[in-house]
Protein backbone atom coordinates (compact mmCIF):
# COMPACT_ATOMS: atom_id res chain seq x y z
CA UNK A 1 0.00 0.00 0.00
CA UNK A 2 1.38 3.14 -0.70
CA UNK A 3 -1.44 5.62 -0.19
CA UNK A 4 -0.78 9.37 -0.38
CA UNK A 5 -3.09 10.62 2.83
CA UNK A 6 -4.48 13.99 3.00
CA UNK A 7 -2.96 17.15 5.36
CA UNK A 8 -5.80 16.37 7.90
CA UNK A 9 -5.50 12.45 7.83
CA UNK A 10 -2.04 12.71 8.70
CA UNK A 11 -3.11 15.33 11.45
CA UNK A 12 -5.66 12.75 12.94
CA UNK A 13 -2.61 10.04 12.29
CA UNK A 14 -0.38 10.17 15.32
CA UNK A 15 -3.47 11.04 17.46
CA UNK A 16 -5.01 7.59 16.65
CA UNK A 17 -1.46 6.05 17.18
CA UNK A 18 -0.77 7.12 20.84
CA UNK A 19 -4.71 6.21 21.69
CA UNK A 20 -3.72 3.08 20.59
CA UNK A 21 -0.48 2.65 22.28
CA UNK A 22 -1.82 3.76 25.31
CA UNK A 23 -4.78 0.97 24.84
CA UNK A 24 -1.67 -1.69 24.09
CA UNK A 25 0.24 -0.69 27.56
CA UNK A 26 -3.44 -1.37 29.57
CA UNK A 27 -3.79 -4.69 27.95
CA UNK A 28 -6.27 -3.68 25.62
CA UNK A 29 -6.55 -6.02 22.67
CA UNK A 30 -9.50 -5.01 20.42
CA UNK A 31 -11.27 -1.44 19.36
CA UNK A 32 -13.72 -0.66 17.30
CA UNK A 33 -14.53 2.77 15.17
CA UNK A 34 -17.07 3.74 17.75
CA UNK A 35 -15.09 3.69 20.43
CA UNK A 36 -11.87 4.99 19.08
CA UNK A 37 -14.24 8.16 17.82
CA UNK A 38 -15.64 8.74 21.28
CA UNK A 39 -12.10 8.50 22.82
CA UNK A 40 -10.63 11.67 20.53
CA UNK A 41 -14.11 13.08 20.41
CA UNK A 42 -14.63 12.53 16.08
CA UNK A 43 -16.93 11.37 13.82
CA UNK A 44 -17.34 7.59 13.92
CA UNK A 45 -17.72 7.57 9.60
CA UNK A 46 -14.43 9.78 9.54
CA UNK A 47 -12.65 7.41 11.66
CA UNK A 48 -13.64 3.88 10.08
CA UNK A 49 -12.78 6.01 6.55
CA UNK A 50 -9.37 7.14 8.28
CA UNK A 51 -8.63 3.22 8.83
CA UNK A 52 -9.81 1.97 5.56
CA UNK A 53 -6.71 4.15 4.36
CA UNK A 54 -4.38 2.78 6.25
CA UNK A 55 -4.73 -0.53 7.22
CA UNK A 56 -5.73 -3.42 5.41
CA UNK A 57 -7.03 -5.64 7.71
CA UNK A 58 -10.94 -6.12 8.75
CA UNK A 59 -12.55 -5.96 12.13
CA UNK A 60 -13.66 -9.27 14.10
CA UNK A 61 -16.99 -9.56 14.70
CA UNK A 62 -18.20 -8.70 18.10
CA UNK A 63 -14.42 -7.82 18.90
CA UNK A 64 -13.63 -5.50 17.05
CA UNK A 65 -9.88 -4.36 15.06
CA UNK A 66 -6.78 -6.09 16.10
CA UNK A 67 -4.75 -3.03 17.95
CA UNK A 68 -1.72 -4.62 17.65
CA UNK A 69 -2.36 -4.99 13.93
CA UNK A 70 -3.45 -1.26 13.71
CA UNK A 71 -0.40 0.14 15.59
CA UNK A 72 1.69 -1.81 13.05
CA UNK A 73 0.08 -0.35 9.89
CA UNK A 74 -0.31 3.22 11.53
CA UNK A 75 3.64 3.06 12.46
CA UNK A 76 4.37 1.50 8.85
CA UNK A 77 2.25 4.13 7.50
CA UNK A 78 3.59 7.20 9.32
CA UNK A 79 7.36 5.84 8.28
CA UNK A 80 7.88 5.56 12.03
CA UNK A 81 8.77 1.41 11.96
CA UNK A 82 12.34 2.47 10.68
CA UNK A 83 13.19 5.02 12.59
CA UNK A 84 14.79 8.01 10.42
CA UNK A 85 18.28 9.71 11.63
CA UNK A 86 18.38 13.51 11.33
CA UNK A 87 20.64 16.40 11.59
CA UNK A 88 20.29 19.88 13.27
CA UNK A 89 21.98 22.58 12.39
CA UNK A 90 22.12 25.38 14.16
CA UNK A 91 22.35 25.21 17.86
CA UNK A 92 20.92 29.11 19.16
CA UNK A 93 17.94 28.88 22.05
CA UNK A 94 15.57 26.88 19.88
CA UNK A 95 17.98 24.04 18.64
CA UNK A 96 19.45 23.44 22.52
CA UNK A 97 15.62 23.33 23.07
CA UNK A 98 14.94 20.86 20.14
CA UNK A 99 18.45 18.69 21.48
CA UNK A 100 16.94 18.65 24.67
CA UNK A 101 13.38 17.32 23.80
CA UNK A 102 12.95 13.65 24.26
CA UNK A 103 10.11 13.11 22.44
CA UNK A 104 11.18 12.58 19.05
CA UNK A 105 11.62 8.96 20.10
CA UNK A 106 7.49 8.13 19.66
CA UNK A 107 7.49 9.88 16.27
CA UNK A 108 10.69 7.54 14.76
CA UNK A 109 13.01 10.02 14.88
CA UNK A 110 16.39 10.32 16.09
CA UNK A 111 18.96 13.25 16.51
CA UNK A 112 22.01 11.89 15.54
CA UNK A 113 24.23 14.90 15.29
CA UNK A 114 24.13 18.73 15.32
CA UNK A 115 25.93 21.25 13.71
CA UNK A 116 27.19 24.95 14.22
CA UNK A 117 30.22 27.36 13.27
CA UNK A 118 30.08 28.56 16.70
CA UNK A 119 33.67 27.35 18.15
CA UNK A 120 32.67 27.44 21.82
CA UNK A 121 29.82 25.02 20.79
CA UNK A 122 31.97 22.82 18.13
CA UNK A 123 33.16 19.65 20.23
CA UNK A 124 30.50 19.78 22.78
CA UNK A 125 27.63 17.30 23.57
CA UNK A 126 23.93 18.38 24.39
CA UNK A 127 22.02 15.22 25.55
CA UNK A 128 24.86 13.01 24.56
CA UNK A 129 24.17 14.68 20.71
CA UNK A 130 27.82 15.71 19.71
CA UNK A 131 27.83 19.29 17.90
CA UNK A 132 30.26 19.37 14.33
CA UNK A 133 31.84 22.21 12.85
CA UNK A 134 28.81 23.15 10.08
CA UNK A 135 31.29 24.35 7.84
CA UNK A 136 32.60 20.27 7.19
CA UNK A 137 29.21 19.60 6.90
CA UNK A 138 29.53 17.49 3.87
CA UNK A 139 32.28 15.52 5.06
CA UNK A 140 30.91 15.26 8.62
CA UNK A 141 26.87 14.10 7.04
CA UNK A 142 28.29 11.14 4.63
CA UNK A 143 29.44 8.97 8.32
CA UNK A 144 26.15 10.07 9.99
CA UNK A 145 23.70 8.18 8.19
CA UNK A 146 21.07 10.74 7.91
CA UNK A 147 18.39 11.46 5.59
CA UNK A 148 16.53 14.51 7.53
CA UNK A 149 17.66 17.77 8.21
CA UNK A 150 16.34 20.37 11.03
CA UNK A 151 17.20 24.10 10.08
CA UNK A 152 17.50 26.22 13.45
CA UNK A 153 19.70 28.90 11.76
CA UNK A 154 18.50 32.53 12.14
CA UNK A 155 16.50 33.20 8.31
CA UNK A 156 19.22 34.95 6.63
CA UNK A 157 21.08 31.91 6.97
CA UNK A 158 18.19 29.29 5.92
CA UNK A 159 18.26 28.78 2.49
CA UNK A 160 22.27 28.50 2.61
CA UNK A 161 21.83 25.47 4.92
CA UNK A 162 19.71 23.89 2.93
CA UNK A 163 21.30 23.44 -0.18
CA UNK A 164 24.27 22.45 1.97
CA UNK A 165 22.24 20.21 3.24
CA UNK A 166 20.57 18.57 0.26
CA UNK A 167 24.33 19.33 -1.87
CA UNK A 168 25.02 16.63 1.36
CA UNK A 169 22.50 14.10 0.13
CA UNK A 170 19.80 14.93 2.72
CA UNK A 171 16.19 13.99 1.69
CA UNK A 172 13.95 15.62 3.70
CA UNK A 173 14.21 18.99 5.54
CA UNK A 174 12.28 20.28 8.49
CA UNK A 175 12.44 24.54 8.55
CA UNK A 176 12.10 25.83 11.96
CA UNK A 177 13.67 29.14 10.72
CA UNK A 178 10.64 32.00 10.24
CA UNK A 179 11.22 32.11 5.97
CA UNK A 180 10.46 29.96 3.26
CA UNK A 181 13.31 28.16 2.03
CA UNK A 182 13.50 26.34 -1.87
CA UNK A 183 14.76 23.38 -2.35
CA UNK A 184 14.29 21.22 -5.50
CA UNK A 185 11.05 18.93 -6.58
CA UNK A 186 12.10 15.07 -4.82
CA UNK A 187 13.61 17.10 -1.11
CA UNK A 188 10.65 17.07 1.11
CA UNK A 189 10.02 20.08 3.10
CA UNK A 190 7.96 20.48 5.94
CA UNK A 191 7.82 24.49 7.77
CA UNK A 192 7.19 24.60 11.56
CA UNK A 193 7.20 28.51 12.17
CA UNK A 194 6.98 28.61 15.65
CA UNK A 195 8.19 32.90 15.46
CA UNK A 196 5.13 33.32 12.96
CA UNK A 197 2.51 31.59 15.04
CA UNK A 198 3.68 33.69 18.06
CA UNK A 199 3.43 36.71 15.76
CA UNK A 200 -0.07 36.18 14.90
CA UNK A 201 -1.31 35.39 18.40
CA UNK A 202 0.60 38.66 19.57
CA UNK A 203 -0.88 41.08 17.08
CA UNK A 204 -4.15 40.13 18.03
CA UNK A 205 -4.03 40.70 21.03
CA UNK A 206 -2.35 44.24 20.13
CA UNK A 207 -5.72 44.18 18.12
CA UNK A 208 -8.03 43.78 21.27
CA UNK A 209 -6.14 46.15 23.37
CA UNK A 210 -6.63 48.64 21.19
CA UNK A 211 -10.28 48.04 20.66
CA UNK A 212 -10.49 48.07 24.54
CA UNK A 213 -9.18 51.68 24.28
CA UNK A 214 -11.14 52.67 21.43
CA UNK A 215 -14.59 51.85 23.64
CA UNK B 1 -3.53 52.53 13.98
CA UNK B 2 -4.89 49.45 14.48
CA UNK B 3 -4.77 47.05 11.38
CA UNK B 4 -5.73 43.63 10.71
CA UNK B 5 -2.48 42.45 8.75
CA UNK B 6 -2.60 39.23 6.42
CA UNK B 7 -1.03 36.10 7.98
CA UNK B 8 1.57 36.47 5.00
CA UNK B 9 2.32 39.78 6.14
CA UNK B 10 2.65 38.71 9.64
CA UNK B 11 4.84 36.44 8.89
CA UNK B 12 7.28 38.98 7.08
CA UNK B 13 6.91 41.28 10.27
CA UNK B 14 9.38 39.32 12.46
CA UNK B 15 11.35 39.07 9.84
CA UNK B 16 11.59 42.97 9.30
CA UNK B 17 11.85 43.30 12.56
CA UNK B 18 15.03 40.69 12.76
CA UNK B 19 16.57 42.53 9.96
CA UNK B 20 16.21 46.17 11.27
CA UNK B 21 17.08 45.24 14.99
CA UNK B 22 20.70 43.93 13.52
CA UNK B 23 21.20 47.17 11.34
CA UNK B 24 20.75 49.19 14.36
CA UNK B 25 23.20 46.92 16.33
CA UNK B 26 25.75 47.29 13.26
CA UNK B 27 25.10 51.32 13.88
CA UNK B 28 22.91 51.60 10.56
CA UNK B 29 20.40 54.46 10.53
CA UNK B 30 18.51 54.37 7.29
CA UNK B 31 17.12 51.85 5.02
CA UNK B 32 15.52 51.71 1.95
CA UNK B 33 12.67 49.38 0.94
CA UNK B 34 15.20 48.26 -2.44
CA UNK B 35 17.69 47.36 0.51
CA UNK B 36 15.38 45.51 2.77
CA UNK B 37 13.87 43.50 -0.26
CA UNK B 38 17.84 42.80 -1.35
CA UNK B 39 18.52 41.10 2.28
CA UNK B 40 15.72 39.32 2.60
CA UNK B 41 15.00 37.86 -0.79
CA UNK B 42 11.86 40.27 -1.28
CA UNK B 43 10.17 42.26 -3.74
CA UNK B 44 10.62 45.70 -3.45
CA UNK B 45 6.83 46.80 -4.23
CA UNK B 46 5.97 43.90 -1.54
CA UNK B 47 8.50 45.45 1.33
CA UNK B 48 6.82 48.87 0.28
CA UNK B 49 3.26 47.60 0.75
CA UNK B 50 4.33 45.86 4.26
CA UNK B 51 5.60 48.84 5.67
CA UNK B 52 3.00 51.33 4.66
CA UNK B 53 0.74 48.56 6.42
CA UNK B 54 2.65 48.61 9.65
CA UNK B 55 4.47 52.73 9.87
CA UNK B 56 2.81 56.28 9.23
CA UNK B 57 6.60 58.31 8.57
CA UNK B 58 8.03 59.11 5.39
CA UNK B 59 11.17 58.13 3.98
CA UNK B 60 14.20 60.83 4.49
CA UNK B 61 14.70 61.25 0.42
CA UNK B 62 18.43 59.93 -0.41
CA UNK B 63 18.53 58.22 3.12
CA UNK B 64 15.52 56.30 3.38
CA UNK B 65 13.84 55.15 6.85
CA UNK B 66 14.76 55.84 10.52
CA UNK B 67 15.07 52.56 11.13
CA UNK B 68 14.36 53.19 15.12
CA UNK B 69 11.59 54.87 14.27
CA UNK B 70 10.69 51.75 12.01
CA UNK B 71 11.06 49.10 14.61
CA UNK B 72 9.02 51.08 17.50
CA UNK B 73 6.32 50.38 14.82
CA UNK B 74 7.02 47.37 14.41
CA UNK B 75 7.47 46.30 17.90
CA UNK B 76 4.07 48.52 18.45
CA UNK B 77 2.23 46.27 15.97
CA UNK B 78 3.27 42.94 16.94
CA UNK B 79 2.81 43.67 20.24
CA UNK B 80 5.77 43.11 21.43
CA UNK B 81 6.35 46.23 22.70
CA UNK B 82 4.51 45.51 26.36
CA UNK B 83 5.80 42.02 27.34
CA UNK B 84 3.25 39.31 27.44
CA UNK B 85 3.23 36.98 30.40
CA UNK B 86 2.89 33.45 29.51
CA UNK B 87 2.10 30.62 31.59
CA UNK B 88 2.70 26.68 30.05
CA UNK B 89 0.75 24.07 30.88
CA UNK B 90 2.21 20.28 31.03
CA UNK B 91 5.77 19.59 31.79
CA UNK B 92 6.33 17.06 29.57
CA UNK B 93 9.69 16.81 27.08
CA UNK B 94 8.07 19.32 25.33
CA UNK B 95 7.03 21.70 27.61
CA UNK B 96 10.56 20.88 29.25
CA UNK B 97 11.70 22.04 25.71
CA UNK B 98 10.03 25.52 25.65
CA UNK B 99 10.66 26.48 29.40
CA UNK B 100 14.55 26.29 28.34
CA UNK B 101 14.36 27.87 25.45
CA UNK B 102 15.51 31.22 25.67
CA UNK B 103 14.47 32.94 22.44
CA UNK B 104 10.88 33.94 23.93
CA UNK B 105 11.93 37.58 24.84
CA UNK B 106 12.84 38.39 21.35
CA UNK B 107 9.38 38.30 21.27
CA UNK B 108 8.12 40.33 23.76
CA UNK B 109 6.55 36.71 25.67
CA UNK B 110 7.81 35.91 28.93
CA UNK B 111 6.49 32.70 30.66
CA UNK B 112 6.14 33.25 34.52
CA UNK B 113 4.49 30.10 35.46
CA UNK B 114 4.19 26.27 34.51
CA UNK B 115 1.54 24.15 35.57
CA UNK B 116 1.82 20.08 35.81
CA UNK B 117 -0.22 17.66 37.94
CA UNK B 118 2.89 15.51 38.65
CA UNK B 119 3.90 15.93 42.43
CA UNK B 120 7.68 15.01 41.68
CA UNK B 121 7.68 18.24 39.85
CA UNK B 122 5.17 20.73 41.75
CA UNK B 123 7.67 23.08 43.32
CA UNK B 124 10.15 22.80 41.62
CA UNK B 125 11.68 25.43 39.14
CA UNK B 126 13.58 24.73 35.27
CA UNK B 127 15.24 27.65 34.02
CA UNK B 128 14.01 29.82 36.97
CA UNK B 129 10.66 29.13 36.09
CA UNK B 130 8.36 27.94 38.79
CA UNK B 131 5.93 24.86 38.46
CA UNK B 132 2.65 24.87 40.11
CA UNK B 133 0.01 22.34 40.76
CA UNK B 134 -2.02 22.39 37.80
CA UNK B 135 -5.32 21.34 40.20
CA UNK B 136 -4.89 24.96 41.69
CA UNK B 137 -5.04 26.94 38.64
CA UNK B 138 -7.39 29.06 39.11
CA UNK B 139 -6.09 30.67 42.74
CA UNK B 140 -2.78 30.66 41.42
CA UNK B 141 -3.45 32.57 37.81
CA UNK B 142 -5.04 35.55 39.76
CA UNK B 143 -1.73 35.76 40.92
CA UNK B 144 0.53 35.46 38.00
CA UNK B 145 -0.99 38.59 35.62
CA UNK B 146 -0.52 36.18 32.68
CA UNK B 147 -2.57 36.57 29.53
CA UNK B 148 -1.71 34.17 26.88
CA UNK B 149 -1.62 30.04 28.24
CA UNK B 150 0.78 28.02 26.20
CA UNK B 151 -0.30 24.19 26.23
CA UNK B 152 1.81 21.33 26.42
CA UNK B 153 -0.13 18.20 27.44
CA UNK B 154 -1.17 15.53 25.89
CA UNK B 155 -4.16 15.50 23.04
CA UNK B 156 -6.77 13.93 25.44
CA UNK B 157 -6.83 16.73 28.07
CA UNK B 158 -5.67 19.71 25.51
CA UNK B 159 -9.66 20.56 26.06
CA UNK B 160 -10.21 20.71 29.51
CA UNK B 161 -7.01 22.43 30.11
CA UNK B 162 -7.88 25.30 27.59
CA UNK B 163 -11.44 25.48 29.26
CA UNK B 164 -9.50 25.73 33.11
CA UNK B 165 -7.23 28.63 31.12
CA UNK B 166 -10.14 30.43 30.19
CA UNK B 167 -12.25 30.34 32.89
CA UNK B 168 -9.52 31.23 34.73
CA UNK B 169 -9.33 34.92 32.90
CA UNK B 170 -6.60 33.63 30.22
CA UNK B 171 -6.86 36.30 26.52
CA UNK B 172 -5.06 33.93 24.06
CA UNK B 173 -4.11 30.45 24.06
CA UNK B 174 -1.13 28.66 22.06
CA UNK B 175 -1.49 24.99 22.03
CA UNK B 176 1.23 22.88 20.95
CA UNK B 177 -1.03 19.70 21.81
CA UNK B 178 -1.25 17.80 18.43
CA UNK B 179 -5.21 18.39 18.09
CA UNK B 180 -8.07 20.84 17.69
CA UNK B 181 -9.44 22.51 20.73
CA UNK B 182 -12.24 25.20 20.88
CA UNK B 183 -12.37 28.28 22.53
CA UNK B 184 -15.21 31.11 22.70
CA UNK B 185 -14.85 34.02 20.36
CA UNK B 186 -13.23 36.38 22.10
CA UNK B 187 -10.26 34.11 22.96
CA UNK B 188 -7.31 34.03 20.63
CA UNK B 189 -6.05 30.66 19.37
CA UNK B 190 -2.28 29.94 17.87
CA UNK B 191 -1.92 26.36 17.00
CA UNK B 192 1.61 24.84 16.73
CA UNK B 193 1.34 21.49 16.19
CA UNK B 194 4.79 19.76 15.80
CA UNK B 195 3.99 16.56 15.66
CA UNK B 196 1.54 16.64 12.41
CA UNK B 197 4.34 18.75 10.79
CA UNK B 198 6.88 15.95 11.70
CA UNK B 199 4.28 13.21 10.51
CA UNK B 200 3.80 14.38 6.96
CA UNK B 201 7.39 14.81 7.01
CA UNK B 202 7.77 11.05 7.88
CA UNK B 203 4.76 9.68 5.83
CA UNK B 204 6.21 11.46 2.51
CA UNK B 205 10.30 9.66 2.97
CA UNK B 206 7.54 6.46 3.58
CA UNK B 207 6.20 7.60 0.18
CA UNK B 208 9.40 7.88 -1.36
CA UNK B 209 11.11 4.54 -0.62
CA UNK B 210 7.53 2.93 -1.63
CA UNK B 211 8.42 4.53 -4.92
CA UNK B 212 11.91 3.46 -4.79
CA UNK B 213 10.86 -0.17 -4.48
CA UNK B 214 8.54 0.28 -6.73
CA UNK B 215 10.98 0.92 -9.55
Amino acid sequence: MSKNLSKNQLRRLPEYLTLLRNLKQNGIKYISCQTIADCLNLNKELVRKDIAAVSSYDGVPNKGRDIVLLIKDFEKILGYDSSHNAVLVGVGSLGKALLCYDGFSTYGLKIVGAFDRNPELIGRTINDIHIYDSRRMFGTLSTLNANIGIICVPSGFAQEVANDLVDSGIEAIWNFAPTKIEVKKDVILSNMDMATSLAVLSHQLYLKKNKRKEN
